[in-house]
Order: structure tokens, then C-alpha cells, then sequence
């Protein structure tokens, strides 16, 4: 599973957010945005909680871009 | 098959959704959203059951996100 | 070709389908629907006989998602 | 390039069709139908003569469905 | 890096077509048409010069198809 | 990760652009442009800073195609 070593800023960068609690924004292929927390991440996906408290799983394959939303 | 191993929360999470005959929504990229209880799943699909009691089976690779319903 | 075992549910499903003339409804990336009987199958493709007789060649990685129909 | 090998019979299908100069539809993943006679195939392309005698190429990844147009 | 060697019809009429400084047509898949004459190609990426001098990098992964215009 | 070796023009390009600050302009599947200079670049990701100062992070996967924008 190489390509999902911690040594990559990007897999990184997902794990301290999720540390942190960081709220992002993930645009997928479908052209919605989904915003919450990162509760886990593995190979496949990465499960966010939403402000409502509900969970949502995005697989990595249909993510465009993502974001870190500032702090209010 | 590697990457299909229950070792990955995602994988992991659905077997026990299928377990537990949890209703689930999945998002594909077509924008068709699927509602229904997880039947089977394999490296290729996930097959659920839908209200009406028909099954669908939604191919992996045109997964944008899913989540649990609330039982009500 | 390890992917394409039989030992899969999906693959076997779609393998028994074609033994019993099944009519499937497949609906892939560009929205299309496309309905018939499964005539073969191999790893890069899905061969439907569509009502009219015309057979019709579906990429497998162009596939959203598919179910039987009932017959009447 | 076992996924290309001869002894698929969609990989089959499609040099018949090149030695039979057999017109073809394929319909791409951007909704285009291009319809032509496939001239050449390898591993990444499709190439077809359209009618007007101009070639186009396709990319496999971008393919949707195929099929063979009746001769008139 | 087997999926890129010379041999390939497509790989090698693109490197010809560099040589020629040929102009060609790319539809891509988010719809768009970018024209120009390839400046290089490599395993990811197709870099062309537009008519307007400026260099533009098309990803592979997205290529639906293409072709070459007439010199005129 | 060879394919993420530095020996390809694309990548390489790439890394000259980031040490350079220059200002690209990234076309992803979604049908968004996203402008900003490259603050990294790994096996999975593309980092820019737009001009707001904010970084996005967009999936490989995911992109048609970029080119630099010229400096002002």
C-alpha cells in the first residue's frame, strides 16, 4: 500500500487535520462540496463529520480538490 | 486483494452495515443517488436492497460518497 | 487477470445472468441506460442484446451501476 | 499487456471488425458518438477512418459503449 | 514504464506528429477542444503550443480522443 | 513510485514552476479553474496559494489540464 505512506505531504497533511479537528471543504467529481471534520481516512476513503453530526464517506477516487477552512 | 482486506475501516464499516441491515445512500457519478440496505459486497460492487425489495448493483469504481440513513 | 475471477459475487452474478438469458439495465457514466440479455462478458467489456437484436458493447469501466429486470 | 491479449473477446471482436473494415459507433465519455471504421487499436487507442476519409483516435480510457452499425 | 514504450501506434504517431510540429485537435473530458502542435509527451502529459504561441500541458487521463488537422 | 520520478518533463516542470512561484492554471473534471503558484506537489496532490494567500489542494486524478499564466 506505498502509495498511501505517511511520508506523502498529502496523506500527511489529512492525518494532522484530522488531529486537529480541521474543518474542510472537499469538491467531488458529482460538482458537490462537502464540508465537515476528518474523523478517518484509509486507502479508499475519507469520513468526515458534518456540522449536523452526521457522518459522510467520500471515496478518494471521485475527490477534485480540497481545502482547510478557516477557524471562525 | 490487497486493498480489499477488512483491514480498512472503509471495508470494514460496510461489512458491518451489512450486518446490521443498515439503510445507506450512495452518491455515483452519474448523480444518480441509491438508497438501500447492503446485500453483498465484492472487490468490483456493492449490491444493495432497495425499498421496493429490488436489488441494485453499484460498481466501486462510480462511487463519489455514501452514508448511513437514521433509523426511524 | 485476478480481478476477473469467478470466485467474485458480482462476476458469477453476471456470469449466471448470461446462462439464463437475464435482461439487464445498465446504466453508465454518460447517463445512458442501456437494456438487453448479457450474450459475454470478459474483463474489458459487457456484450448486451438489446430488444431490437442489436448487440451493444459496454465498457466495464463506464459502468455505473446495473439490475436485473423482472420479466413479465 | 495481458489485458490486451488476443484471447479477449472484445479485443477479438474489434480486430474482426478491423480486417472485415466493419463500421463502427463508440460513444465517449464527453457524450460524443464517433462513428467510423477502426483502422488500427493498441493498448491505449482506437483509431477509426471516419466517412469523410479523416482519422480520428479515441482513447480506450474514454469509452463508453460500442457497437456495430448494420451495412446498408 | 511498459504502457509508454515506442512500439504502441499511438505512442509512436504522437512522437511523429512532434517531429512534423503537426497540429492537432484534443477533446477532453471536461468538453473542452485544445488545439495546437505537441511540443513533448511524456508518461502523465501531452504538451502542446497553441496558435496563440502559449504552451498548454493536457493530462492523458483525460484525453477522449483526437486528431489531426489538415495543413492548410 | 517511478512514475512520479523527476525524470519526466512534466513533473520536472513542474518542480521548476514551484521553486519559480509561477502562477498556473489548473483545469479539473469538475469544470472548475483553480489559479495559484505551486506550494508542493506529491504522488496523490497539487498544492497551490491563490491569491487570496489560501491553499487548495487538488487531486491529481482529477485535473485535464494547466499551463502558466503569464507574469505581469
Amino acid at each position: 500500500m506505498a502509495e498511501f505512506e505517511t511520508g506523502f505531504p498529502s496523506v500527511r497533511q489529512l492525518q494532522q487535520w484530522t488531529a486537529d479537528k480541521q474543518t474542510i471543504e472537499v469538491k467531488v467529481v458529482t460538482g458537490d462540496t462537502i464540508t465537515g471534520s476528518i474523523l478517518w481516512q484509509d486507502v479508499h476513503c475519507l469520513c468526515l463529520t458534518e456540522s449536523s453530526g452526521q457522518q459522510i464517506v467520500i471515496w478518494r477516487q471521485a475527490i477534485a480538490y480540497h481545502r482547510a477552512l478557516a477557524t471562525s
